[in-house]
């Protein structure tokens, strides 16, 4: 089966959103800071980052397969406008179906029997070649609660937001030991990717 | 005036404690998983560490000329039988003074006026040269409110411990920026160290 991962932009306490959504100009900032060009799947946005850090996305970018995103986010990003920057199919968990997207050939499936099931519909998609992004937070939790995270990927800002919302939250049996990281150093963040071991 | 760092290990999703006072076979594994020996000033208590590890240990130690403390960790660790193993004098921040603690000749000072008496204190202690270290939690949340931190050192330890004591808490002034970290890996623990940018 392709190998789960979860991954988010965190600050150092803990952090992917601080509160009411905000701090994001933080957590991204690193997206924008430098000067090496990295394309998306939407034309009309362009990261802009240091030498390392497109480094960490273009090997990134190249290995996932298909995503795994919670309805939060979803709605937050108003559905990446209808296509994530990644070019992969999204498999967004929900309670409901949003009545007013159109489903025709866009890249967005929605689940509502839970993030197993997605993991499980997403993994059919990207194959045993490409892995499955997670996003942090909820969903991040839920796979690592229910024993399904091969990996995480921490790109770790230099901010501290005080409050939020955290990559993990509280979860249930921990501790959760993980692997020594590879560590990669850019400008504004520095990229820790860890294996959860079980 | 003194260098003011606060320091702690620290689990991925950002606690120095584990619920209940637990996790610290965790937090702590690095400084006992490696065969490189640090002294420490408790003459039965020598750490063993990967080499790198063992480093930054060496520096630390070498600048560290005082110490903050709560009260928390000083009756947690019972005062550390009588002697800190970084071996410098120890400012206690608290409420009330001991009554069973002998004072005579001994490097503990009970501060009841609050973190910056005690920082002020420490620093004049430590000298111009040497720096004082400030101990995660609640101290290094009060200093860095006050505007007193010049650095967060924080050994990332690879473990997700789900609640506990957090590194921060709740940080009134919230976002904090910090500049971009110097990187040391050690094998348990990925040492960071980030200057408070103000």
């Amino acid at each position: 089966m392709s190998k789960i991962a979860a991954g988010a932009c965190m600050s150092l306490d803990g952090f992917i959103a601080g509160p009411e959504e905000s701090g994001f100009e933080h957590l991204f900032a690193w997206l924008g800071n430098g000067d090496v060009e990295v394309p998306t799947a939407q034309p009309e946005r362009t990261l802009r980052t240091s030498a390392a850090s497109a480094e960490v996305l273009r090997e990134h970018t190249a290995s996932v397969g298909a995503l795994v995103v919670g309805r939060r986010l979803f709605d937050l990003t108003k559905g990446w406008g209808g296509t994530h920057p990644w070019g992969v199919p999204v498999f967004v968990v929900t309670h409901s179906v949003p009545e007013d997207w159109a489903n025709d050939g866009n890249p967005f499936t929605f689940v509502t029997d839970g993030v197993a099931s997605a993991v499980e519909q997403a993994a059919e998609v990207a194959g045993v070649d490409k892995m499955v992004g997670v996003n942090g937070g909820e969903m991040a939790r839920q796979c690592l609660e229910l024993g399904l995270l091969d990996e995480v990927g921490i790109d770790l800002v230099p901010v501290l937001l005080g409050d939020g919302v955290p990559m993990f939250g509280k979860l249930a049996g921990a501790p959760v030991r993980l692997a020594n990281p590879t560590v990669v150093e850019g400008d504004g963040v520095t990229h820790l990717r860890y294996r959860v071991l079980r």
